[in-house]
């Protein structure tokens, strides 16, 4: 574990413990990953089987959160982690509660999916679907890599990715509003591709938030509410 | 503290550590309560100078949960807590952060009050939004009732409220996008109230959550994803 002196501890079975914890968080951080994937190819292709199965694995992502938030409160009762063993503890006990949420987020989608495969595609709204979803799978994927690598530098360079995302989430609304007004007949499917886009910012933010809790585990300090300048 | 056998200390500091962080997280409680009724007043009277004030005392919120966080994180390292007080602490941390997202939401209740009180109000939706906005608040209230007297039961029927508010919202939002459809010049206008509506309804997710920490703290159970019913 480079980047960050975990205390050395005399007991091997701690260190394991704590490696664990990390790796399952990863496990999970990767099927979140392919979720929002699948949801957004979902959305795309109008395909509600893949959407159905996004649906059906969310209950497995439910479960690794409760399992790993399990693991932590019996480790932190058990070995009595302080410093920088107690701060990854703290860290993934945070981060798989913003990546449970992305799961959420990728389920929502996936209904949308659904939704849009029964009423008929939206006229609009599917460029900026796919831009804005690469965008925060990026980020998702590079703050999983930071913390991979307890790289806080990275984890800064990610969390400002969000303005942009912010930013064009903002026009796509934007967007969205003047198709609608121009087509009053859309605005039902329209408002799918907007709830689509409204869930991919909301995966921006948790990618944002897991961020935070790297630099919070690296430095020690709490970021939060301060935005990557401070 | 009662309906709870938190272990008894040989210490009274650790008793008075336990007590402050629960004292502060009702606190903090509080004062998004106050947010989210704010926040519904200055949207149904278009009133932005109140819409500010909620976006001012937002930056407060954050920093209480900083600070209860921080104090969390510092107890578990020092006094090594273990069983109920383990979970108080945990059960303290993860409803922090939903009041925190519950201010997060009050904040953009209060964003469409000030855009509302600029573009002129929206022709339907309020009712929605105070019915709705009464439902939250009071399963925001009660979850922090049945906190503070460690009521596991109170919480359960709390969180069961939930499946009322989602069926509500999910029909205001139909009934939003047919006004929508009879009038596209106020689609802008009404998108601002569909977004509060979506808000609120995030407001109850929260408390339901606050409720589900309640019992995991009182029964050990971890409760999420399952229902109420489980």
């Amino acid at each position: 574990m480079d980047k960050l002196n975990l205390d050395q501890h005399i007991s091997r079975q701690f260190n394991e413990d704590l490696e664990e914890i990390k790796t399952s968080m990863l496990e999970m951080g990767g099927l979140v990953e392919m979720q929002v994937g699948d949801a957004i190819r979902a959305l795309e292709d109008a395909d509600s089987r893949l959407a159905e199965r996004v649906i059906e694995v969310e209950s497995r992502i439910d479960e690794m959160e409760m399992d790993i938030d399990e693991t932590c409160t019996t480790l932190i009762a058990r070995r009595q982690p302080a410093a920088s063993d107690l701060r990854l503890v703290t860290a993934v006990s945070k981060t798989i509660r913003d990546l449970e949420r992305i799961g959420d987020e990728a389920q929502k989608i996936a209904k949308m999916a659904i939704k849009l495969s029964e009423e008929g595609e939206a006229p609009r709204g599917y460029t900026e679907v796919r831009h804005i979803g690469n965008c925060v799978r990026k980020m998702l994927n590079d703050s999983l890599d930071a913390f991979s690598r307890f790289d806080a530098e990275a984890a800064i360079a990610t969390m400002k990715e969000d303005r942009q995302v912010d930013m064009d989430y903002k026009s796509a609304l934007r967007e969205m509003i003047t198709y609608m007004m121009e087509d009053p007949r859309s605005i039902s499917r329209s408002m799918n591709i907007l709830w689509a886009l409204r869930s991919l910012e909301r995966v921006g933010d948790h990618a944002k938030n897991i961020c935070e809790h790297i630099v919070y585990l690296v430095q020690g300090r709490d970021i939060r509410h301060r935005g990557p300048d401070a």
